[in-house]
C-alpha cells in the first residue's frame, strides 16, 4: 500500500452533509519563497471569510489552517467552528493551502518540474497564513487586536498545532484535530497504523477480520489461475476487466484504501463520502463478511457482498470502479509531491497483527518512487527536526484531538504535554470526528471533547484579552 | 549614515585580545535550501570544536550562533564560553554563518546575483544549525543526549534568542548578548541609538559632545570654500585627498562610524580594533575635545587631535585612511545583503537629541538603494513577523544581556519578559562586553551579569538532564 496516497483520503471524508455555510471569497497576494530571496514571484491565495457573527469590536478570529484540498470543501465540512463562532462572537476564516484548490503559485505549470512545485512546503504554507493573518488584522477595522485561534484536522491540524509551536506571536491557541504530528520516520512504529485499521473491524467480528485477512491469499490464487481475472472482473462487476497482474495490484491497493477508508470514516451517523456510507458503516459490512472457511472464489463472493456497502451503498453503481477519482475539487498531485518530499509517513503491514497484505516499509524503494515521479529525493527526518518530533515540551496552548477508532491516533499526540499542552482522547470517535458539526447520533465523547475544546479557547481569548488590555 | 553599513561593526569589536583557543577546524554539508525543494544545492559549512574540558558520557554543548564574520574570530573573542566551559565540562562549538568566512554556498559567485545570495537569510543559516547539532548528537558518541546552550553576540545574539523561540527541541537555552531584535521598523524609533551614542559622550563633557555636533557644518562650511578641500586633506592628513563633495560624504560617514564605534566599543580596558584602542576610549578622546567655541577651521582641529585616539592611538599611522577596511576575515558584502533584505534597521538623526548630522530615515530612497546593489527589494517586517517582534510571550529560557554604554541596547530586551526569558543590564556595558573574557578591569555589573548568565545555564542544563533521565 502507498502511504503516499493514503493520506490525502483524510480529506476525502468530510465532503459530508454539505451544509450551506455563508462565507465570501477573497483572494491575497502571496510570496511564493518566504525565507529567500531568489525566488521573488508571488502567487494569489484564496481565503474565505465569513462575518456573520463576528463582534466587531475585537472579537477573536477562528482560522482554519487549510490542508491537502480545495478549502471550500473545509469550509463546508468543519460544522464545529461554524457551530461555536456564534457563542464566541468569532470571525470565521478558512484560508486555502498553497497548491491546492485555486491557489496554484505556477498555474498550470505548478506541477510540472521541481522549480515550480518546490515550494509546497508546511513551512511555506504557515508563513502564508502569518502573512495573512497580519494582513487581516491590520486591513479590517476592529480585528487589530483580535485573538487568533487556529483550527485543523488531519494535516490541517499539524499544521494548526506547528502554528502555534512556530508562531505564538501570531495565534493564541490551536485545536489540532486527529493531527499525526509522530507519523514519522523513528516516531511511530510502521505496523501500528495497521493495526488499529484491523482493530476497528475486530470490534465487529473475528470473523470479518479473518475474511479480509484471507482474502490477499484468495486473489492472488484467484488471478493466477486460467481464466481467473475474467471470473473476478465478473463476480466483483469490475467497471475496467483485469488484464494483468499490474491491474490486481491496483485492486489489492484500492482495497487496502477501503479497509482503510472505513475505519476513518465510522462515524455513527451517514455521512457522503467517495459513494454514501451508513452509520457505523464497518458494522454494516462486517454482517456481510461472517464465513472465512470458505474456498477462494467463494470468499471472494462474500468479500464483495461487504464491498457493495462502500461502492453501491445507494444500489445506483453499475460496476465497481477501483480507479475512481474524488470530488473533482480534490487534487492528489499535491499531496503525493508533499509525502515525497517531507511529509515521509511509514507504512508497514505483516498481515498477523494486522488484515494487510503483508508489505514492509521500504524507504530506498520509495525515495527511487518520489525521485522518478518528481524529480526530487525525500527528507524523511525534515519534519521532525523542524517542528521536533515527541519533544514539544516548550509548547503552549493547544488541544490534541484523537479518536480510538482512528487510525491516525496513532501518529497523534495521545498524553498531556503540560498544562496549555493537552490530549483528548475520544474513544468512539474516528478521524476528527469533533471537528465535525454536531449529530443527534454524536457519542457523549465527542460532546465532551468539543466542549473541552471550547473551554480551552475561552481562556486562550481571555488571556490575549487581558494581556493587550494591560 | 549608512544604516547597512553599521551593523556589520559591530564584529570589528571582537577582533581584540587574541587568546589562542584550541580547538579542531571541521566542514559539514548543508542543504543551501531548508525549506523548499527547488533548489537543491549543498554547500560546505565550517564548524570549530573543543572538547577539551568536555564529560564524554552527557556532557553539554556550548553552541555559538555565529554571525556576520569569519567564524574564527568569534571563537577567538568569545572569551565567556571559553572562560566558563571547564566549570561545565561543557564540548565548545562555534558555527559559522552561512556566505561568511568560508562558508559561501556558491563559492566565487555568492554575491554575484540573486539567485546565489538569495538563500542567506537568518532562517536559513538557525536550519543549518539545527542540522548541525542534530548531526553531531548522533555522530559523537556521548553527545547524544547531551544539552545544547546556545550563545551569541549582536547579529548572534539575535540568532541564538530566535533559535530557542523557534527550535526548543534542539536547545535548551540561550545567552543573547546585545542583541538588538526590536532593531525594526516600527518597534524601535529610530533616532534612539543615536542618542545613545552621544550620551556615552556627554558622560564624559557637554562640550565634547558641541564639538561634534559643530563639526559637521564645520566641515561643509570648509569644504565647500575654494581650497577648503585641500585644506582639510593636509590638516587631517587625509591618505586620498578630498576632490569632490562625495569625498566629503564618505569622509563625514567614516566619522558618523567613528563616533559610534567608540561608542561600543567602550571597554574599561585597551582593546585591538581596527585601530588599537585604549581603555575607556572616549573619556581619552573627549580630554582633547574641550572648545566648542572656535571658528570651523580650528574646530575641525581640535577635532582631529581627538581623532588620533581612534586612528593613530600607536603613533604608527602616517594618514588618516577613512576606506580603511577592517581584517581581512571581515566580508561587509553579507550584511550589506541581508540589511538590503530581511535585516532592514532604520536609523535617523536630528542633531538635535544627538550630535550627528541631521539624517532622516527614507524607507524609499533605502529600498531603491537596495534595488540597485543587489536587484532585491528590503522586505523590513519579514524579521517582526517571523520571530514576534516585542510579543515573545511564549518564549522560555533566554537571558538578553544589554549594556547602557551600548547603542544597540535601544533595540534589546530591557524588561523581564517572564522567569525564564529574563533580561540583564550592565550600567557600565558597552557593546557584548559580557561575552569577553574576564579582565581585571569588568565592572562589578559585567562580573555579576555573567554570574547570573552561569545560574540560569546550570538550570537549564539541569532540567533537561532531568527530563531525559525521567
Amino acid at each position: 500500500m502507498d502511504g503516499r496516497i493514503l493520506f490525502l483520503l483524510t480529506l476525502l471524508f468530510i465532503i459530508s452533509s454539505c451544509h450551506s455555510y455563508k462565507y465570501r471569497t477573497y483572494f491575497y497576494k502571496q510570496k511564493v519563497d518566504h525565507f529567500s530571496f531568489a525566488d521573488r514571484d508571488s502567487y494569489i491565495q484564496r481565503y474565505l471569510i465569513s462575518d456573520e457573527h463576528w463582534n466587531r469590536n475585537g472579537g477573536p478570529i477562528f482560522f482554519y489552517a487549510g490542508n491537502e484540498g480545495d478549502i471550500t470543501l473545509f469550509a463546508e465540512n468543519t460544522g464545529f467552528m461554524w457551530d461555536i463562532a456564534p457563542e464566541f462572537n468569532a470571525m470565521v476564516v478558512f484560508a486555502e493551502h498553497r497548491y491546492y484548490g485555486v491557489s496554484l503559485p505556477y498555474g498550470n505549470k505548478s506541477f510540472t518540474a521541481p522549480k515550480y512545485t518546490g515550494y509546497l512546503t508546511s513551512e511555506q504554507a504557515l508563513a502564508d497564513y502569518v502573512e495573512l493573518i497580519v494582513y487581516l488584522k491590520s486591513a479590517i477595522h476592529g480585528a487589530e487586536k483580535s485573538a487568533v485561534i487556529a483550527f485543523g484536522g488531519s494535516y490541517g491540524g499539524m499544521l494548526a498545532a506547528w502554528f502555534r509551536m512556530k508562531y505564538p506571536h501570531i495565534i493564541q491557541g490551536a485545536v489540532a484535530a486527529s493531527a499525526p504530528i509522530l507519523q514519522f520516520t523513528d516516531l511511530t512504529p510502521c505496523n501500528k497504523f495497521g493495526q488499529v485499521v484491523t482493530a476497528d473491524y475486530a470490534r465487529e467480528s473475528s470473523k470479518c477480520v479473518e475474511v479480509i485477512r484471507k482474502s490477499w491469499a484468495a486473489i492472488n490464487a484467484v488471478t493466477t489461475d486460467e481464466g481467473g481475472m475474467g471470473w473476478l472482473t465478473n463476480a466483483w462487476k469490475l467497471c475496467q476487466p483485469l488484464k494483468a497482474q499490474e491491474d490486481v495490484k491496483n485492486l489489492k491497493d484500492y482495497l487496502t484504501n477501503v479497509w482503510t477508508n472505513l475505519a476513518m470514516a465510522d462515524y455513527p451517523y451517514p455521512a457522503d463520502f467517495l459513494a454514501p456510507l451508513p452509520a457505523n458503516p464497518i458494522k454494516v459490512l462486517c454482517t456481510q463478511l461472517t464465513d472465512p472457511g470458505h474456498e477462494p472464489k467463494a470468499l471472494l463472493q462474500e468479500l464483495f457482498s461487504g464491498l457493495a456497502v462502500y461502492f453501491n451503498f445507494t444500489g445506483k453503481a453499475k460496476c465497481m470502479n477501483v480507479d475512481q477519482q474524488a470530488d473533482v475539487r480534490l487534487d492528489d498531485r499535491g499531496w503525493d509531491f508533499q509525502a515525497c518530499t517531507e511529509m515521509v509517513m511509514p507504512f508497514c503491514y505483516d498481515g498477523i497483527d494486522d488484515f494487510f497484505e503483508p508489505s514492509p516499509w521500504d524507504f530506498k524503494a520509495y525515495a527511487e518512487n518520489c525521485h522518478q515521479s518528481w524529480g526530487v529525493y525525500p527528507r524523511p527526518l525534515m519534519a521532525p527536526k523542524i517542528y521536533g518530533g515527541k519533544d514539544i515540551s516548550a509548547a503552549s496552548n493547544i488541544v490534541f484531538s484523537n479518536g480510538l477508532l482512528d487510525p491516525w491516533s496513532t501518529g497523534g499526540i495521545m498524553w498531556n504535554v503540560s498544562d496549555s499542552v493537552v490530549s483528548v482522547i475520544i474513544p468512539e470517535g474516528a478521524h476528527h470526528l469533533d471537528l465535525r458539526g454536531s449529530n443527534p447520533s454524536d457519542p457523549q465523547s465527542v460532546i465532551d471533547a468539543r466542549m473541552l475544546e471550547r473551554a480551552f479557547i475561552k481562556i486562550w481569548i481571555e488571556s490575549h484579552v487581558s494581556k493587550k488590555s494591560a
